[in-house]
């Protein structure tokens, strides 16, 4: 059997998608595959990409061949393993919350962080931000150095539009991994991946419009949708799949005013989950039909550590209808604050807002971070940095697994900087925040990633910071305060 | 006579203000000087006042006593002099810019933009900014590096909320000079002085809203109304004192819809006016009296050379009524990108709506600032730009007198990169820029300034470049331009 370069491609994703399944322990040991003609109609692959994953999965250990029986799961697959929360819960789809109920997240959001920020905090579960060791900080030094040794006219000379063409170019190549061909001046340099969201949803409605959100989603595009006197309609989302198209179609067929779909299709925040790379042509097809904008933060797509890249919705887009927003700060530099992007057919509008709102962003970052490129530094920071958050995943996995109460539930996305937890029945992620915060350890509650309460069960655990002992005594803090919540109920 | 020290600051500012007159010629040579008792009338100043004004002239040799007969300009006042144009005309108060004939300026300063971009230039006097080397390069660039050697920390760390403490408290120090009490967290950080009038106008208005500026005013102003769908309101104001406040009470009780009024009370940009302490405060009592917002863009006071400092209209506020918007780029360093605001009542609003539209900015730049002004660099700094741009101003002055026709008019501002040109009648500085821009001759004319037409016979002209022969031999060319433009009429 030969193989093509797209076979290949095609064979381990499907394995990808069920050894992350067996990991999660959606398939139990013992559980019965899919049969090869199962893969095919599910998955809609030849029978020569459903074998070749079988053997890829066996090859690994994670399945078994049973004479005429077809593949199980492997009863090693998890032995000797971790121990493991089951996977978070799909939700209902029947039930987006209406853009009419919007309550305004900042007060909520604002609450909490104040709260935060007056306490003693020495655990901080709450950020979606790793360590700064995580980070190639002495080569940014060393790159910023040689920009104010060689170029440091820039302090006192006006910034280019746009931003520096060196960047530009360098994150134009850059988006070549990704399969995005853009050209270096259709990339717009911004005060981060938030002001390009601002920008994106400024120039793509008037105040009063609804905007469709995956729910839960990031407070920050919450709060940007307040600012602007936006309606929020959140759309359930699947924890593996992202966005559920069923529940966006009916949920916009009864909701006037609709005008754009806002969704981070690759590693959510705060889900961590990956829309298929069907399910994001499928979103865009669908927002050609209905004449909506569609706006893409894929601030996470690096942290990927699956095989391939996660393309981004933009990748598919070939008639301007998707604005591309994404940033470095995650995954570079927290400090410099420096976002990006490439507005399709709003491409004018997005420049004149740019300028309008804030002028191109000051040269120094953007020189120093086109150095970094240059040197070649990106493809090795990024590799060393999925590995680190993916042992710090798993450290974190294993200890929530051991001192949560046995119903809790959680999703273990395939790469970047957070773990989303359900709780059990009954619990209250707002009750544990404050009294977490009284012994110094702050959390994300679920609240904050909607204008609904229906999170209130449900945290965003950082793992963006090195698993220590401190790290594991504060989760079994954890442990302890929610057993006599619970005892209340 | 005992002076205190109040009727000091009293008479200094009363003599400026006929020196300014004498050096224009709005008093020529052997003009009479209003009486003693003319100023006190005139004024309401004492007479003690007016006398020690006329003395401190006389002592310069400005005015000359003549027995019985009170002071007249000294026949030498303005003898070995440059020769200079006669000051630019007070606006026509009864013509406010009706708010519903309101034409976007965006596409026609973009078209400006575009066509200057596209063309070859060898002079710009199309901006208002310095030269770099007007700037402390070297010790901005020490400052950065001595932060990167010691503090590096931050380019991987998030950057603080409302921005670095270090910064903050070195303005707040810095704004004292102005009569300005701010306590260092009422201060927040912006991306240049364009973010906080962004923020300032997103936190009082609503789409659809009014908002009064002065005639001619910064088109970046226009376009940021624009661009947040408000529609402006231009209020006649003078090229020396500043906007016309009958006129903006009589366009304010006929407007319906008006939320704020934003102003540059000192040194406007373009026209460089600056507005009397008397007539800040009537328009702070007006604007409470109205329940009105009131924007200040305070940009370009640093740059003032008379005596004493000029105030902004914050330094009277005590409601809470006035959002300051200021900046560093300017004064300090074009390519830092570093502007702040104080909200007063709107304060909290303001730091939301920051926080939603870009986060923190970045800290490296800020820290950088901030330890230029702790080694006490920032008063000389602004010493020596002031006297280089004097210089600069009066250069430029004098070659306009010489090479502009003879009924053209200009006002020569006590500070600040610019000049308000007014040329003849029937001249258009559109077709003046066509004309230029062929040349490689950058201009700015006055339509930029205005939603109107009523400044195309208008030119704002550049004092930031050093005066050289190219410059000279630019604004000559100006001069035979405008020669044949003017047969045609």
């Amino acid at each position: 059997m030969t193989l093509t370069i797209e076979d290949a491609r095609l064979y381990v994703r499907l394995g990808t998608h069920y050894r992350q399944a067996i990991r999660q322990g959606t398939l139990p040991p013992g559980a019965r595959m899919p049969s090869v003609r199962g893969l095919m109609a599910l998955h809609g692959v030849s029978m020569s990409t459903a074998l070749q994953a079988c053997r890829w999965l066996e090859g690994q250990g994670l399945l078994e061949a049973r004479a005429r029986a077809g593949y199980f799961v492997a009863a090693a697959a998890r032995q000797g393993q971790t121990p493991r929360l089951p996977p978070a819960h799909e939700p209902a789809v029947a039930a987006p919350v209406d853009a009419a109920r919007y309550v305004g997240v900042h007060q909520k959001v604002s609450s909490v962080l104040e709260r935060a920020l007056r306490a003693q905090v020495r655990v901080n579960l709450a950020g979606a931000v790793a360590a700064p060791d995580l980070y190639p900080l002495e080569r940014l030094r060393q790159a910023s150095l040689r920009v104010l040794r060689h170029h440091a006219l820039h302090l006192v000379t006006p910034s280019l539009p746009g931003g520096e063409p060196s960047l530009r170019a360098a994150l134009a190549r850059h988006a070549l991994e990704q399969q995005l061909q853009l050209r270096a001046d259709e990339i717009v340099v911004t005060h981060g991946c938030t002001e390009a969201l601002t920008l994106a949803l400024r120039a793509v409605t008037q105040p009063g419009d609804v905007v469709a959100v995956e729910s839960p989603t990031y407070y920050g595009l919450l709060q940007i949708l307040e600012s602007l006197s936006l309606q929020a309609l959140e759309i359930p989302t699947s924890p593996h799949t992202g966005i559920s198209l069923p529940a966006l179609r009916e949920a916009a067929a009864r909701t006037p005013g609709l005008k754009a779909v806002a969704v981070i299709p690759n590693l959510q925040n705060p889900l961590g989950a990956i829309m298929p790379e069907a399910a994001k042509q499928e979103l865009l097809a669908w927002c050609e039909a209905q004449d909506l904008a569609l706006i893409e933060d894929d601030s996470y797509a690096s942290f990927y550590d699956g095989p391939g890249t996660l393309r981004p919705i933009k990748s598919f887009d070939r008639s301007g209808r998707v604005i591309l927003c994404s940033s470095l700060h995650k995954i570079l530099a927290p400090g410099m604050r420096l976002g990006w992007m490439t507005g399709g057919r709003w491409q004018q509008r997005l420049e004149m807002l740019k300028y309008s709102q804030s002028r191109p962003n000051e040269a120094l970052a953007q020189l120093a971070v086109a150095d970094f490129f240059k040197a070649g530094h990106m493809t090795r920071h990024l590799r060393g940095m999925r590995a680190r958050l993916a042992q710090q995943r798993e450290q974190m996995a294993e200890a929530l697994a051991r001192h949560l109460p046995r119903e809790s539930r959680m999703s273990l996305p395939s790469g970047g900087l957070s773990l989303w937890v359900e709780l059990p029945e009954g619990s209250s992620s707002e009750v544990l925040f404050e009294a977490a915060l009284a012994q110094g350890i702050r959390l994300a509650p679920g609240a904050m990633f909607s204008n609904s309460m229906r999170y209130d069960r449900f945290l965003r655990i950082n793992c963006g910071l090195p698993f220590d002992a401190q790290l594991r005594e504060a989760v079994a803090c954890l442990g302890r305060l929610l057993a006599p919540q619970r005892a209340h109920l």
